[in-house]
């Protein structure tokens, strides 16, 4: 770090110097883009409106948006699609993705495909159950969108852990991955970062989050509060080079999301801050 | 850091072993204590009444409060005192102190000392002028309050750097000391780390903060958004072993200041995070 040779530097300065310096070596230099790229994936927002979700991701300086279907219903016609997305547009924010939309069957596939199409999303964060894997891995080809298997830890769901979702793709086409809940792997008892070492090869996309408990009973709080090391999980990411979106899904405080969003958006980029020097 | 090496090692393994694994070895092995008290300056929520500034405390999980006069007026009876005093405690925070407090003439240090002293404050933050120096001193060593001067950048003010307030206690009792503001410390231009470095010896608070730019026209923002190397700044607080409190005094969104504070203090927690590995 900085500090510590300035520091010694310092204290060998006479007085009379001191405070005569007129502009702070120690100040970003530059405002260096950050890291990773953050993104909201919407659940985190759904008490709020579309438009709400907008201005609170706005203030937040995040630029990327996952939107879950209480902000853009997946049965709206292509006029409302493309309402909303003008909305998400204005406010200079990319939707990059919708989910996380269950398909378990052709026409729930037919019906994500094309709603993520009118809307122009790259992803479709979803959860296309194993009869539909091979249409969903057709329907990839056709349109160039991808598909990023979620995984949903310990409840009731085909891909508990990233490992299930990496089972069903791995033999697939590229543009069918994995969106890595780090949430609900830490959840089912697994190592996060054995885990997403394993499936690195499909990473699509991460929800971010932290956990209380590294058991079905854990509930999501607060970055920083919980038991996941996000630290040593950056660093991982940053090591993997891993060049996707780390979407906040803050599921805790329903009716009040915005502070607890907030202070973990901070952490994250607390972290990042140091990880970029 | 941890995860560089285990990295490594879990490419090697077998994928049988994979997702047998049942408590992550990157959880965090016990929740450390922070390695900065963190406090609030309540000048952040000057538009909450006292009763929602100690619910916000709480919610973000900060025990000590430094109480300025929109919540507990300088002229309150000792009775009304004891009942905010009660409140406080009752939501198990610490009053640790009162301010910012301006003393220009003695009977403010004296009502400013009784303050302190009907609500157990171990500390008044103050900006005590130049003509009544001495009578604060003797107020210091007779009650055992400390005072810690603090400084308002190039507003008018008796002590626009932290090295003025420093000249004006450097050879008085121990008890009285420097809360360096380092956003008005940088909004003067000087640098951060040159000046506390010069003040250590004196330094019992710190207003933290990040500030738009390194001029008078600077404002607050956002821990992170700023021009303030914050991961520098807290490197420098580790290396001369600050042992006192961090108060986040944010004073932007008066209307809706706690968005912000939230992700500023979870920028904090992210530095402190990789800081304290």
């Amino acid at each position: 770090m900085q500090s510590a040779g300035l520091g010694i530097a310092v204290s060998l300065l006479p007085d009379t110097v001191i405070g005569q310096s007129t502009r702070s070596d120690l100040l970003h230099p530059t405002i260096k883009p950050e890291l990773f790229s953050l993104g909201i994936a919407s659940y985190t927002f759904r008490s709020l409106t579309l438009e709400q979700t907008i201005q609170v991701t706005k203030k937040l300086q995040i630029s990327r948006l996952c939107l879950k279907s209480m902000h853009l219903p997946l049965d709206s016609t292509e006029e409302q699609i493309r309402q909303a997305v003008r909305k998400i547009n204005e406010a200079e924010l990319k939707l990059y993705a919708g989910g996380v939309i269950t398909m378990k069957s052709i026409s729930d596939v037919n019906q994500a495909f094309s709603y993520a199409k009118a809307a122009g999303m790259e992803m479709i964060i979803g959860v296309p159950y194993p009869d539909i894997l091979s249409y969903t891995e057709q329907k990839i080809k056709e349109t160039g969108i991808k598909v990023a298997i979620h995984n949903h830890g310990p409840d009731d769901n085909p891909y508990p852990s990233p490992l299930d979702a990496h089972l069903a793709v791995k033999n697939r086409d590229k543009g069918f991955g994995l969106c890595v809940d780090i949430g609900h792997t830490v959840r089912l008892g697994q190592d996060l970062i054995r885990i997403v070492n394993q499936c690195k090869d499909r990473l699509l996309d991460v929800h971010i989050k932290d956990v209380s408990a590294p058991e079905k009973a854990g509930t999501t709080v607060e970055i920083g509060r919980g038991i996941i090391d996000i630290p040593a999980f950056l660093h991982f990411m940053q090591r993997i080079k891993y060049a996707g979106t780390l979407s906040l899904e803050y599921e805790k405080d329903e009716k009040d999301p915005i502070p607890g969003s907030a202070e973990s958006i901070g952490y994250l980029r607390g972290i990042m801050a140091v990880m970029r020097r």
